[in-house]
């Protein structure tokens, strides 16, 4: 059985979403989760469940990791936080993966130093999946793991990239692209020309160079694009959708019809609004690193921390680490 | 009067959005519209309009540059392209400005070798207005007229945008903010954090780093990047904004009642869109060239190339590249 250790006590509102989520997951698919936190925070969230199914277990770390803390501090200063226990059961091979919806900046400091990378892996990467136009989703990344990115740290987004996609959403051949300013080969910096070239030669479907609109267009798989870049472009898929939902909602308030009118539309905005929730895609996994990492939104609510639990147990099934070895390590030989 | 230059063959829907957009403004705003294009096209046009004001001339141009043309190549071989022509009325002082929603790496071609670029400016810079939160607009640039700029051209950038803002929007003494991936001054890539330390000690009002999301949040009115990323950065925004629409249109029509709410819902919507509708804003002034040069989107119609006519006039009057000329020597002799 695959063991997933959650830090309950990460997100915005931890624990309630962190414990309810897991007792979803537990029931749902089959995994056994290790609730990570303070004993007398969880243990009442837990007993809210009349079924707390036998397969959740409370490991008890004593400090908390605040979405203020600064993660360099946090991950020196807070060595008995639920991160860091989260990251010590996966790396003492108690968990198969870790789950958090906490500090992202602290996870990755964490995982990083508690897991350390794969071999063959120079950075690690924070992939995000994006709901696309043609009712698939799509995965950018790095979304913020690093800046300053090489080209062939970019090479090795785009290899970890397609084996997560490929393990996570069934697809056999996934589109790549590379995230750009225009289409054509010429069209980019310094740092995507040279990396289009890696890519063309690299045994992976490559679609060349595609746009910022492509994150939903539906054409592409993934799309691999330095952690500045990708950061921003997460930042404003997040402050756009908020700013059209709230222009929506103030426009319809503003005149009776209207209102009536929103009423009846209701389930379509609702329809409309889980489609593009970020808690259906089951949260980013941080490729790259020893052991599976999965880190939520902070605002994730159970259904986002059901989902995370299970991509994450999808990729340590899928050995996904084992196929990020043995596949950059071909592309290493071939450079 | 101020004289503006139309590139009247450029936008997708050209000639008719092109002719209906000047008569609008000649009569609105009092300017004198030359439009630019091939007088058998233009001509009906005009004569659609019953009152086609006398401050609107027709100048020939025989050759189109078209969406699909290789910019650098129709610079060189379309010399009688309406853009030429347009930039060269500008050049030569019979036009203040000029007005294009033809193809965007063309016009910028055309305008920086054919009016260059002012003293002090090592770049030009494509500067794209956002509507925010708040109400207002904030402002974007670079957003693709260079790749791999330099912390000098960022400072640059951030100086010509603000002046821009002052005289466009009417504020005295807009906020700018530098595009990263956290507030804190060493968050970001080499480039943001040179560029930070310059911007601190320029005269502008500098409030720091900036988030994707502050693009909409309205807490900042001027946002420098360089242009890889703001180019992906506005591509983005389109895309997202038109799955979320297209999403919102598909799901209203998915029930009886959600159909019917929709009616009542309607003006809403309109509203809605309205408010992010870049065609109301004015279109993108590339910055940096000796001249006006405002440059709508491909799909602008009559109403965004109004716009962009007033805009453009506003920036002839209020004589912007004196202010940058006299403002960025300042800079540069302070470095």
């Amino acid at each position: 059985m695959i063991t997933i250790a959650v830090d309950a006590m990460g997100g915005d509102h931890a624990p309630r979403p962190e414990v309810e989520g897991s007792v979803l997951a537990a029931r749902e698919f089959g995994v056994r989760v290790l609730l990570v936190g303070q004993p007398a925070a969880l243990r009442p969230e837990l007993a809210k469940h009349a079924d707390p199914n036998a397969h959740i277990e409370i490991i008890p770390a004593n400090e908390v990791i605040t979405m203020e803390d600064h993660p360099a501090q946090a991950f020196r200063r807070k060595k008995d936080s639920s991160v860091h226990v989260a990251a010590r059961l996966v790396r003492d091979g108690k968990a198969d993966g870790m789950v958090s919806a906490g500090n992202t900046g602290a996870v990755m400091t964490v995982a990083r130093f508690t897991l350390g990378t794969l071999p063959s892996v120079d950075r690690m990467a924070l992939a995000a999946p994006f709901p696309n136009a043609k009712g698939g989703v799509s995965v950018l990344l790095d979304v913020g793991a690093n800046v300053d990115s090489k080209p062939e740290h970019l090479e090795q987004f785009a290899v970890m990239g397609e084996i997560y996609y490929r393990v996570t959403f069934g697809s056999r051949r996934p589109r790549v692209g590379l995230l750009s300013v225009g289409e054509e080969e010429i069209k980019g910096n310094e740092l995507t020309r040279e990396v289009y070239n890696r890519l063309k030669e690299s045994p992976i479907h490559f679609v060349g160079n595609v746009e910022g609109g492509d994150l939903f267009s539906g054409d592409v798989d993934v799309i691999v694009c330095d952690g500045f870049v990708g950061n921003i472009a997460l930042k404003i898929c997040e402050g756009l959708a908020v700013q059209i939902f709230g222009l929506l909602k103030k426009s319809l308030k503003s005149s009776l019809a209207s209102q009536f009118g929103s009423w009846f539309s209701r389930d379509a905005f609702r329809g409309v609004r889980k489609r593009i929730d970020y808690t259906e895609y089951g949260g980013a996994p941080l490729l790259g690193v020893r052991g599976v990492c999965v880190i939520g939104h902070g605002r994730s609510n159970a259904n986002a921390v059901k989902n995370a639990i299970r991509v994450a147990a999808g990729l340590a099934r899928a050995r996904l680490n084992e196929k990020i070895k043995s596949e950059l390590s071909a592309v290493v030989a071939r450079a």
